[in-house]
């Protein structure tokens, strides 16, 4: 595809009037002010009218539970160990593979909708995540949860043959659009063998790590009370986990200690602004995260706590909500929030070319339409992404060079099948209930 | 119109599937689970096909500036007072009666785009805002800014003869769309005298009032030094203006004596939640006034501020923050949220016939599309429409049973010129800077 006459915000996120932009061979092998020449431009095929349009890099979803879908609007409005006991865990333990494959099908539709290419995914029956990522062509990191309350070694748990199988069946599928990681569920669910365990295992492979951190105050306190005073980031840091790659998700009740380890081992920070809050769990230190260095990335989490797949009304909260709780108008930039929902989100997958519109870049690309009434006046193009636009302004996505959303219609995947599927399917949990 | 078989939240926001409502006469003359008998539905005209829609109350904008839709995107993240004396003030003072009319305009496409009817407003060309609501069809409580630094009486002050103008000319213009309220901006650009006259010609012409409270801590604390202790509650109670229907705008940094006066006052709050946090104002106690039995309506603010009109944005932000700030997943329930956006901006503007979906009520609707991948499964409609869907999901908007918005289309206004002339009219102000 050749994007004509097209404004696109480059690899800084700084604004371009009117450039070209070739797509060849899931790459972007073009990007000027001029047309390029006659036979090149040919090469590229279909000819996207640029026109009222803004290219932006496709979002990256930094942490997720695709099969989740399944709960949106169930349970809603209870304190959270009510809404964890007696709806969540009971409503999970009726989930089967199939409904996973269903639910996560339909959540890649949601984001493919809104401009997200790409998602780290932690949950149960990941192949069949993995199935559904790779049938709507979209980018998957998975990981297995694990989960180790008696003291076990890796060795003893169901996820070490697990991750096992999943190196082995799904490692790289898709042209590397689906990456294996490990998965530490958290402290609370885990024990310090399991954990020392998993992340020599991580080292070994060579795999990346998705862990959920201090995500609330109760977790973050009773792990100090359990660990002799190490919270989760220290505890986990003292196990040697933070010598592979880390997306450590949440955060929230972060000490100063912990976001300077953070920053020191280069561990990325999923925040998860809407879940967070609909949780009651507050609001991560985000200002002070960005302040010592610390690559922030930004998460849907799973719709029990959200409810919707689009990653760019997450982006609107992350640039909005340290305003109101900091007291400082000036606090995350627009381009700290807009950096956070592409290209660290990328790079927490460990997808180095990839967030970014730049020559050589993977084409994962998103199309808005800045023809409705909230983008005028155009003053300031990332300002409007980020504080006016709206996720279904986008026209088109694309992930590594294929078309996954334009105008009303995926081409990759049946969205009336997938949304009828899990309708049904969660019906029938729900009566099961 | 006939809506025929459609889904809707009734005049208690509670969801009934399949029914029938006719709208004559500007009214909802028809609700039922049956069709209306054939010649009853002949005469309500066309059929709408409910299929895959739902029907609910339009949003009622308590609290906006609409010609600052020209600010959009400019000084963006900046200190309070810089933002307010190096940029605002500055851009404002270039502003003409005739900029007002396209920006008012633009901004009503915006919102009838996003489901909202009508909006209270308070600025300056008053007459030119309502010139704008009065093409595009929307209803507008208009309030000419009161300002008096300086110790003076109502009748020395420009505002008055401007109000008085006001009332002649547009009183109940456009069938009862256009409504004259009286305004006091702040307490910190009025003075006492100015207040108890504004009260007092309010109450002997039978006019509602429109006034921003406690929107900074600044404002809160030094209302108390100057006026021995009283907040700007209680200055304006003291000096009668709760004697009249009155929308208090923000209340950020009102205590518990405030909220109370508040609720027993009668006082509508219309909080800003966009606005509060863009600006670092923080956050309005909702929980508490929703407790003490407050009417809380929701109000997008000036785009300076927001940076849109899509009121169901703020309305995501009502029901998703308070979860946050408290710490109590259970704060502010999703209905309430959304009478706050619909029925109480319709009080808070004093129209008891509107903004709820009931026989008799005017016909003020706005029809969601719910076959986006946002929507399933369709556990709970309601919290669907609070937190999973998107003011872009609105596809008809209907104001006093006249279309408005459908399907990308403005029957009543001109957009692609509403911003055309606001973009231009924008760059010669920046200019002229
Ligand atoms: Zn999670
Ligand atoms: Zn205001």
């Amino acid at each position: 595809m050749l994007f004509a006459n097209i404004d696109l915000l480059d690899e800084n996120l700084d604004h371009r009037s009117g450039q070209w932009v070739g797509v060849r061979d899931g790459r972007i092998a073009y990007l000027g002010a001029e047309p390029p020449a006659g036979e090149e431009a040919a090469a590229y095929g279909e000819v996207y009218d640029g026109r009222g349009r803004l290219l932006i890099p496709a979002f990256f979803n930094a942490h997720s539970h695709a099969p989740m879908t399944l709960l949106r609007g169930y349970a809603e409005n209870l304190p959270l160990q009510a809404w964890l006991n007696d709806a969540v865990f009971p409503f999970e333990a009726k989930i089967t593979p199939e409904d996973c494959y269903w639910a996560a099908l339909l959540a890649c539709a949601e984001m493919a909708r809104y401009g997200c290419v790409a998602f780290s995914d932690m949950y149960y029956h990941m192949d069949q995540v993995a199935r559904a990522a790779l049938d709507a062509g979209l980018k998957l990191n998975l990981s297995d949860s694990l989960l180790a309350f008696k003291g076990e070694g890796l060795a003893d748990l169901p996820v070490d043959g697990e991750n096992r199988r999943l190196l082995r069946d799904l490692q790289s599928a898709g042209d590397g659009r689906i990456v294996v990681d490990c998965n530490i569920h958290a402290e609370y669910t885990s024990n310090p063998r399991a954990v020392a365990d998993l992340a020599a295992f991580a080292r070994e492979e060579g795999l990346r790590v998705q862990v959920h951190v201090s995500e609330t105050r109760l977790e973050h306190e009773e792990c100090k009370e359990r660990h002799g005073g190490l919270t989760p980031v220290r505890y986990f840091d003292s196990l040697g986990l933070f010598d592979v790659p880390v997306t450590a998700a949440h955060c929230v009740w972060v000490d100063d200690g912990d976001i300077d380890i953070l920053a020191e081992r280069g561990v990325f920070v999923a925040v998860n602004p809407a879940s967070n809050m609909k949780l009651g769990s507050g609001f991560a230190p985000v200002p002070k995260m960005l302040e010592r260095g610390v690559e922030v990335c930004l998460g849907t989490d799973g719709m029990a706590s959200n409810n919707n797949h689009d990653l760019m009304q997450d982006l609107y909260l992350l640039a909005l909500l340290y305003k109101g709780s900091t007291g400082d108008p000036a606090a995350v930039e627009p381009k700290q929030a807009l950096r956070a929902a592409t290209r660290a989100g990328a790079l927490s997958q460990g997808r180095e070319d990839c967030g970014l519109v730049a020559v050589g870049a993977k084409a994962d690309l998103c199309v808005l339409d800045v023809t409705g009434p909230s983008w005028a006046p155009m003053t300031n193009p990332l300002v409007n992404v980020v504080y006016a636009g709206h996720g279904a302004d986008v026209r088109l996505t694309m992930c590594d060079g294929r078309t996954v959303y334009h105008d009303g219609a995926w081409p990759t995947l049946d969205v009336e099948r997938a949304k009828a599927e899990v309708d049904a399917r969660t019906k029938r949990i729900v009566g099961e209930l």
